[in-house]
């Protein structure tokens, strides 16, 4: 499908959801970017999710997102449940207007939902020449280490730096695999890899269905189950949203409102050296670059180039949307 | 031995290396501290080489340590190539007047060197309850995804929250284990864990000395990758310290100072919900530990606990001091 024609299918099933214009497109361009990104499992895959949401109430379709300044650095938010690319979208702008003022911008949203890609928010403040920590929570999928049952969230940690040309955005799940990966592989009757996930009885297991039921790993065993620990913290606890595996399935549980945190820290990158900061930053890439090869590998790509060169391939094309979903989008479209 | 005595030894041996009284002291608890947390690769191990690149003016015994104020909340402080226990001492206490001041402080320090524990530094500002995060550049010790060369150091992240009772700090390197358990392996004749490291023709060992002479592999493939990478670029790319496998390892190379980079944030961590915030993190931290446990776990404990536990611990007791060590230290302090 054309993207200009998705789109405006997007705009129109949120509108229809009642959504305002406004925050339908900023939706419907966030779920395209997942496409483009090759990021599948947050994109067209979870819109019927998003709109059953709104139907039960559980997403406010007309959300008074409030914004409390605290001082020139740092603003708290208060989605009021919006669906998660609103509210991330205001927050990102709000943290790097304060970054552009101080040096230092702290942006925590409550009551928030799903918002996609983090990539999708550091990206944006690259863009504006700042470094980005973005963190946010997640519903239970990681068993703390030590324990045996799921509770904190795939908790992604994504981190983004400028470099004036490609940005470098890390994002990375603090789980071995996304869950999105699993629940789309499960909708598609695919296999999961092996050791990436657990059954409710502990085992390892490649089906999809039972690791969904079960629990995933996360990377480097307490290593990983800390990082993930403190993604809760700051995104969770801090911010005043649903912590503790708290945080609900947007897929499986319609007793209320998703209530996710995140927490966005931007930082302006010549804070430090002034000017040279791009200078180095080159430096530093180019260093990494022209080290030997491992073998298999031609080139050494830092976080970031890989998607970016995928969005640009992707973009020359149209957008193939399987039969299933295209079906799902006509129903919604319908409502 | 006892640790008074200990510790007069130590700051005597400092002194005798032309650092001053206060810098002694603080050098010498920093030590005695790594050793209390059973942290032996960073403590008594690292005496005399901290102590060989004082003699050859690798280490300033006399730095003039300048910390230039940006704004309220961000300070940068040029360590003039003191001890890196010295300049991470004074940044931290710097970063956490900045945060009391504003909510969120971030302090970037250059021409440091090797500061033993991150969590040293986490813990100092957890118990101004204030949430931190520590990073810090080091010496080759990682190739980058796709490289078969080190380059990145085994970079930590350190996260510290205050609970009200044990300070929650995650301290983690990128590597799956810390390089220092290798050197101290080395010099000790142990071996190492199967598939941490590998030789210098890519293949894994478990012999220390030719794990020292290859690289050690990052948590999780390209996701540890990443992290050491961002930690490198947030310690050392805008700190305008080295960067890019440009921190001279402290061991084997002599051909001039570390220029090691830290970076500190701290967080207010009642800025957005107030009073409520010790509640909630309580709350958060006794979800986990109520969950039913993995075989061989009678309880979860949250980062920071064990380590707080074996302080305790040790803190009854004498420490003990291998032949080589004290050997060294005599000589030491017969300089």
């Amino acid at each position: 499908m054309k993207k200009s024609v998705l789109r405006s299918k997007l705009i129109q099933i949120f509108k229809k959801h009642r959504l305002s214009k406004k925050h339908s497109a900023i939706c419907a361009d966030y779920l395209i970017k997942a496409e483009l990104l090759a990021a599948k499992s947050h994109g067209l895959t979870r819109l019927k999710m998003y709109c059953d949401r709104i139907k039960k109430n559980l997403i406010n379709p007309k959300p008074k997102i409030k914004i409390r300044k605290i001082n020139s650095s740092v603003s708290h938010i208060d989605a009021d449940n919006s669906i998660g690319f609103v509210s991330a979208d205001i927050g990102i702008s709000q943290a790097i207007k304060n970054a552009k003022k101080t040096g230092i911008g702290l942006v925590g949203i409550k009551r928030s939902g799903h918002f996609g890609l983090s990539s999708f928010y550091a990206e944006q403040a690259v863009k504006k020449n700042l470094i980005v920590l973005c963190f946010t929570n997640a519903p239970p999928a990681l068993a703390p280490y030590g324990a045996k049952k799921s509770l904190f969230g795939t908790n992604p940690i994504c981190f983004g730096v400028p470099t004036g040309k490609v940005p470098f955005i890390l994002d990375t799940s603090t789980s071995i695999i996304n869950r999105g990966k699993i629940r789309r592989a499960n909708k598609f009757g695919e296999k999961i890899p092996f050791g990436v996930a657990l059954d409710k009885f502990g085992k390892i297991t490649t089906d999809p269905k039972k690791a969904l039921e079960g629990t995933q790993l996360p990377i480097a065993g307490f290593k990983g189950s800390g990082l993930a620990w403190m993604v809760d913290i700051l995104s969770g606890v801090i911010t005043g949203s649903s912590h503790g595996g708290k945080t609900k399935d947007p897929f499986d549980d319609f007793s209320g409102p998703q209530n996710v945190g995140h927490l966005f820290i931007t930082i302006n990158p010549k804070i430090f050296i002034g000017k040279r900061f791009i200078k180095e930053i080159n430096k530093n890439i180019n260093l990494v670059k022209k080290l030997p090869k491992a073998k298999g590998f031609s080139s050494i790509l830092y976080p970031g180039e890989r998607k970016n060169n995928l969005y640009k391939k992707n973009s020359k094309k149209d957008i193939s949307i399987p039969q299933k979903i295209l079906n799902e989008m006509s129903n919604l479209n319908a409502v």
